[in-house]
């Protein structure tokens, strides 16, 4: 317990509503000196997968003992257990539906447990707003120092994703993959690593995407690409990106989250595959 | 007055603007220790009804000595009153054009003021931003410490609005109400609350919302129901929602806030009514 | 130092996706009481004047000892220096791109330094993300303490933009500018001042934008308007905006950001010019 605990919130219910200041209301009636961070509330609605990635990649950024508060909970209701996850020094409160897959995936030590002490629930609890009457009243608890016991009994099979694999070489310099996130800024972040490619990144290659078949290149940054073409580069996030320097990547190509891309390694115009 | 006081924010801003920072920069020059909590940025402009609403599903989520400032204000500039309205055990600071009408008419012991100390507000005032340079102090000297009663004389005639009765019965089997919000899932908050219409929960029952009629039923899960089928459900506010499990009741319905709705009862697909 | 720093936040991350979440996490972890304040993340993409507007107007509302974090950088990961500026008793945290052309221009005495201390940043520095990287955790450390002189050498050359000039005086009654920019409510923030213009204040005057032209007037408050027709109203800004009482003046007229505006001052009819 620390003197003024970090408590994320990731939702997929937008900023226009009350739900996510009803959440923050909770959390500070129960844990005044909590500090709030959101980390989005734009996931799209029921987007699990998309919720997973965000998730996966801010919480990496955070303190020890850091809580998140993560809610996309299509189950609510339901039978769908409510989780509390100790992994990698931090916590996460969420529906027990795959949001949390990252940080299960990548820490062997975790502990899981279903949230079951209804006496830290908010009463009456409904049965559409879980966020508010579970999710928010046990994380503030946790932040205030109540045991991660006093919860609930451990589990050893929280619902994981599956999540895209990383890219794959099928064939010599042909690398198959999926767009797993697309930004703001229309970046395509692909399920390719840098260590997946490491001739690549002496390219020329040929990228597929959806419709668009084209010549690329790898950039070490942006402003090195010329406007307007098609690149590779590594992301802040250690994966590919499919970017265009101050231009918009998705809207050109037309790919979206779960999209396939294909790389072909080229030499002097031949293709290598 | 607590340690780190709570004080939360309602605009019709928008999140892209300087405007909620520059009451944010304020509140913090004046009350240090300020937790700053945003109910949402998000009301439509100048949109009170929708914002009163809002308010009035968020406050009871907050602890005690919360104040909230809410600034939708159409009538900025003219001669509408700022308002300090003590209710619940809570603090509220607005225009006086009835965005306070839910703490106003659930708490009968309320306090409403006047704001006119004008040497606490930011100087110089413009015509156009009281947020800034009226709300947004007044709502932080009110947090470190500055007693109610030296903002301002009492009154007894706070603005309210005529918000949508709740659903009426008209006939046997027959409910007839309005939408009162719609959120981000399209979900249709209705005026009913589940014990207006207790038969409607054993059902099965028309629902007739402008262009929509289709039979219906009430489920106390989102879960449970059939994806893509219109249902009713007791929503977190504890009025009944119109919803469709993983879908958009608004699209699908064409119901926006403001819209009629009617229940009949039906038996045996004989109408009650 | 304070016991809380403020640092506030300006980017073009927008808020679905985690790069923000990213860059509060590794600034709490390396000053865990700053109390975070977002200015705004929805400036368009690479959008260096629109950012340098909206700090230019956010900052001045803040406290002594604030500092502002403002990430809107097309030229990550290239030669562009990173900058912190000590101006007004704040400090600000840049890419040396024109951002913070405003608090420079407005504070002859300002300080500026290229951020060069790489033992600050978050290690390995990525080429896509010096928010996470190099911005945040230098403000983090600026925030709990660490001197500037610290942090990097002074420069006396940081870029600024050169910003639209203030509306001038062509001929007698006719007086030229541009939008400077446009806010949610559509009001269209001209580079006029009221003292640019006394004149136009007792009006009335016929206004050219885009492709529309109409007879207006100055109104001191926006509700004094009639609903629908164009005025002119000093803004929180003091600058002159061009508005529509419970309308959207930039829908009505076209106009956007970088719009010229004209303004003609009339008698009977007649114009002056």
């Amino acid at each position: 317990m620390t003197k003024r605990p970090i408590i994320t919130l990731l939702t997929d219910f937008g900023l226009a509503d009350h739900y996510v200041a009803a959440m923050k209301g909770v959390i500070l009636g129960i844990c005044p000196a909590a500090t709030l961070v959101d980390i989005s509330h734009e996931i799209k609605a029921f987007g699990i997968m998309e919720a997973a990635f965000v998730l996966g990649q801010a919480y990496p950024c955070f303190p020890a003992g850091t809580i998140h508060l993560a809610v996309v909970d299509p189950g609510v209701g339901s039978a769908r257990r409510p989780l509390l996850l100790e992994a990698h020094g931090q916590r996460f409160v969420a529906p027990d539906n795959g949001v949390l897959t990252s940080p299960i995936d990548s820490d062997p030590r975790y502990k899981a447990r279903e949230i079951s002490a209804v006496s830290y629930y908010r009463q009456p609890v409904s049965n559409t707003f879980h966020g508010r009457d579970i999710f928010a009243p046990v994380a503030a608890h946790v932040a205030a120092g109540l045991p991660a016991a006093r919860i609930g009994k451990r589990i050893s099979d929280p619902v994981r994703l599956d999540l895209p694999t990383p890219g794959q070489k099928v064939e010599t310099g042909v690398l198959r993959g999926h767009i797993l996130y697309v930004d703001r800024f229309g970046n395509l972040i692909t399920s390719f690593r840098a260590s997946d490619a490491p001739e690549i990144i002496r390219g020329p290659f040929e990228i597929a995407l959806e419709n668009t078949v084209v010549q690329s290149r790898y950039e070490a940054v942006y402003s090195h690409a010329p406007k307007g073409s098609i690149f590779l580069v590594t992301g802040s996030s250690g994966y590919l990106e499919v970017s265009i320097n101050q231009g918009n990547a998705a809207l050109e190509t037309g790919a979206t989250a779960g999209s396939a891309v294909v790389l072909r390694l080229q030499a002097g115009g031949v293709l290598f595959g």
